[in-house]
């Protein structure tokens, strides 16, 4: 018996981040873990940090899970699935679709298969850099497909719960949509902007809106290039719709006196605030559900401290909080969510322990 | 003698958001204040409110501050430097170059003309949502024009300092270069993508990635078709330049394995990372200079008061900060980001005192 849900020995292939981090995850658990790769030093270092022992010859798993690149994903699992004609075989490339296609080319036991995708990471790869905690709280994709064994299924279910990720269950296809939608194509469009920066002159007028917009352009180009390659119909198909909207308001903004230039933008902009009410909010209820609030602090340390400090001894949950920077200026501007109910009393609490709000 | 800089009366004409704001905050100095607006409702209310008296024929401004839409600024720019031979004027419209534009052409006196434009605002408008404070620590850009009295351009320098705001000289069209750059392209890039989600399969995996990227896409369409219609030869240029990138990246994930493909894809990232890198950082600084860490803590109230006071304790200052959203999960995860120096006791520190980093 193990602390959690899965039994028997589970067999890791790739001791790259993702790898190591189920390895150490399950190890904590008490789940038996034996760990393979290409390369030895990475098994001995995986081992080193207590991700497992180092696969042998007698190793009898009953899931094994592929962490390796996506372009050699479907081979590998293709190969585990022969090798191991009991085990179920599960990988976690962030790709579904186009590793299904070359696992039916190979005539591959899908019954036996299921493709995942925990949407977890970290900016830097390899053994080292595992933590057994990286998918708490994280949605953990469990790709259906129809020739996979309910067995199969609730098995990598058991995974992805085992770590305290949320298993969300979707055809490969779907999942390869939805994450050109959430992650590759913001990712595009995050760098093409913060790319305008570059050499340029009045970025010190850069405010919150902007930094949030380009956050996420600061991510590795090397592991980016891997995902937008391997997903690229997927990516294509909405950066050319975003294209066509772009060009929509480029020829509205080059003759703003035409008739209808000014419904073409407005159009834009008010399809952007749809597009941000469709996003799910905490716990997975819709967004807008948070009234927020500008208190301003004193830049230094301790006044975070106190500010939470009153709110927690109030007893209202802060549901969101953000920083807001200020150039040359010695206050803090932090804007603080909260839910509408307890608005008005964080407020008038807060105001009468004389916080100041903008 | 007032508690500020400014002395004299002031008079402000547009009793809308920001010119109601600018009257509260200045009355809130001692500063004699009047109030001029087409609607006299709306003088009413911005009174009702404390930002000054009702305009009367017996005033005699040493500054006048046009608060105005941005279509109708220099016509009454012109009017008010015609009516008060005394005066300097400034106005705050978020567009500078084409009203100094107009004011040549209407043959104003220049040499009491010096634009401006406050860095601030609320998503509502109206004297209703006017506050003293929202100012604070804001850029204000003072738009330099070589006509302008350098007794002009100090006395309205005086009145962003009185506001606590953070003036910045710059040309007019200097101004309008690096706001459609910081600010206006960033909400048409951003307003574009969130535009994708609108009727999307798979948002539930949205990650934190997309919520900052199209967190500005809810800003309010009238205001922004003013914004990007004022400033449209700006705004196309750079948007002209994104979309040349833009086709150049759908081109290669139109065929990856075309010879150069990856390389363009690596390139436009990269870019992202150096335009990220760009930015100014809190206090004028720049970017990357703080180390982030995450710290996992239980969704429920106090949790975030307990980890801010004990960082207090440390004596660390936290420098930016965000709660991530967790998809039906009841733990949540704090970026904390500190001065690099701070990183290695914070993560020490808070261990010990039982902490989890993820």
């Amino acid at each position: 018996m193990t602390a959690g849900r899965l039994q028997g020995s589970i067999r890791i292939i790739g001791a790259g981040l993702i790898g190591t981090s189920i390895g150490l995850a399950l190890s904590k658990l008490g789940v038996s873990v034996s760990i393979d790769d290409a390369s030895p030093a990475n098994v001995r270092l995986a081992v080193d940090y207590g991700a497992g022992v180092a696969a042998n010859d007698s190793d009898n798993p009953s899931l094994i899970i592929v962490c390796v690149p996506p372009d050699v994903t479907a081979k590998v699992v293709a190969t585990e699935l022969a090798a191991f004609p009991d085990a179920i075989v599960t990988d976690v490339a962030s790709v579904k679709a186009p590793i299904l296609a070359d696992l039916v080319s190979a005539a591959a036991d899908l019954s036996r298969y299921v493709g995942s995708h925990p949407m977890a990471g970290r900016e830097k790869g390899g053994a080292a850099s595992g933590r057994a905690d990286i998918f708490v709280a994280r949605p953990w994709v469990i790709a259906t497909q129809p020739q996979a064994a309910a067995l199969a299924l609730d098995l990598v279910e058991k995974l992805a719960l085992d770590l305290d990720a949320v298993p969300m269950r979707m055809s490969p296809e779907e999942h390869d949509r939805s994450v050109a939608l959430v992650s590759h194509v913001p990712q595009v469009v995050s760098s093409l902007l913060a790319a305008r920066l570059v050499g340029a002159t009045g970025v010190e007028l850069a405010g919150q809106g902007l930094r949030d917009t380009v956050r996420i352009a600061a991510s590795d180009p090397k592991l980016w290039v891997q995902i937008l390659g391997a997903n690229a119909p997927e990516v294509v198909k909405i950066l050319k719709a975003l294209e066509s909207d772009l060009v929509d308001v480029i020829a509205a903004l080059d003759d703003v006196n035409r008739p209808g230039a000014l419904a073409t933008i407005d159009q834009a902009i008010a399809s952007g605030n749809r597009g941000v009410e469709a996003l799910p909010g905490k716990h997975g209820s819709r967004l807008p559900q948070y009234t927020s609030y500008i208190v301003m602090i004193d830049d230094q340390p301790g006044e975070l401290a106190r500010l939470f400090n009153e709110i927690g001894e109030i007893g209202i949950n802060v549901e969101d909080l953000k920083l807001e920077h200020s150039p040359g200026a010695q206050i803090g501007l932090v804007e603080v969510s909260v839910l509408p109910d307890s608005g008005e009393r964080l407020v008038s609490e807060l105001t009468s322990r004389g916080w100041r709000f903008a």
